[in-house]
């Protein structure tokens, strides 16, 4: 096909394409003669990838090209899902919050085992007691342990033990996440399929929990009422 | 105390504190004489929560306003995290995504029950079969339905009943959220541990899932080794 069929059929504008092929994102078609090149439907599957990374997973242009080469290495599914999961964006509390320092206690004291290295060690703790594999090049573990040293800065400080039960839990929710790759074998849709998942799967859980919270609010309201001897209306 | 121990004891600074007075965030102190100004314990609690608000939930100061009067009124601690539940921000996907269509399908057509009608449909549907009690004006009920079309218009259609089980997790996730409030009585404590849980520790809660996913990777990469006779390296 022609640049116009693909640019249609993939949805990317075909200037977008034309910057995806000098930035050595896509690979060049078959030149037909010097001024038409004839492009493939591995050129279709490939924009797929690159704009879920470009533009779901908001990843930069070097970092997307950093994930297409690992893609294109001779890597199983398992190392492939490994890349695409460490190079896309880290949860993190908003930048705003990181300032914040719980200066109330006795003379703004915090407690040592509250400090960033109390909240690493937690980190580690717990993907122990869980028997998590967990790279030591993981984004995930210094963000976690960010996230538990911000927490303990106002006050609240977690141990390990306090987050095994979210960990179960995560656990269980991470095994539903495989079974939606379940059946995909080939490794582009498979990174695809990641990304997807990642970016836009992840806001449904958060809301998912957000929608709980709000029936847990009203199921504690009711069985408070009716310890109290009241009855509230349905 | 006056507001230079104010400042030090809350941790915000005095310029901060009187921009909070000057908006009504903050009530007044008791004027000793026309330049000096005495505050009280209820000020420290009282900006706690501002700062929650502002610099960790993220809200403007109009939101935030809206926010103390609902505390101020004489509501019970059910209604009190009902209106600070709705007012932080809601999750969503980047802004990027949801201007992705997949147009790859047959000439770019959309399946109707994937359409933003049908995906709110799905989000009626889904809490009817969980028994959830969600206000109508909840925010996180088209912010999901939301989430859901964008999915479905990359190829992912979700129904109400694939959703289930995420549903059933995000259920106990939202009971060990409120555990966490347990014991807390006083309702301005009991608003900002609300803001603080839901800011910070929502990302703890997406790392969780992130370090878990990471872990459901090497299973799944055992289990199929295992299926094919090989014996991965531990």
């Amino acid at each position: 096909m022609r640049i116009s069929e693909l640019s249609r059929r993939s949805g990317v504008p075909a200037a977008t394409i034309k910057y995806y092929r000098r930035e050595g994102l896509l690979p060049e078609g078959r030149a037909l003669n010097p001024t038409a090149v004839e492009y493939g439907e591995e050129h279709i599957q490939r924009l797929r990838l690159i704009r879920s990374l470009i533009q779901l997973g908001g990843l930069s242009v070097a970092r997307t090209r950093e994930v297409l080469d690992a893609v294109d290495r001779p890597l199983d599914a398992f190392e492939t899902l490994g890349v695409v999961h460490h190079a896309l964006p880290v949860p993190s509390a908003d930048k705003n919050a990181k300032g914040i320092k719980d200066d109330d206690g006795p003379d703004g004291a915090v407690d040592e085992a509250v400090s960033g290295e109390g909240a690493a060690a937690s980190v580690d703790a717990l993907i122990e007691t869980m028997g998590w594999r967990i790279s030591d090049a993981s984004p995930h573990r210094p963000a976690l342990a960010e996230s538990l040293a911000a927490l303990s800065r106002l006050g609240s400080a977690y141990t390990a033990d306090d987050l095994i039960p979210y960990a179960r839990l995560a656990t269980s929710t991470a095994d539903l996440d495989f079974a939606q790759l379940d059946g995909i074998e080939d490794r582009i849709a498979l990174a695809e399929r990641a990304v997807v998942l990642t970016a836009l799967f992840e806001p449904v859980v958060r809301l998912l929990r957000r929608l709980a919270q709000e029936d847990a609010n009203h199921r504690r309201h009711h069985r408070r009422a009716c310890v109290r001897g009241e009855h509230p209306a349905e």
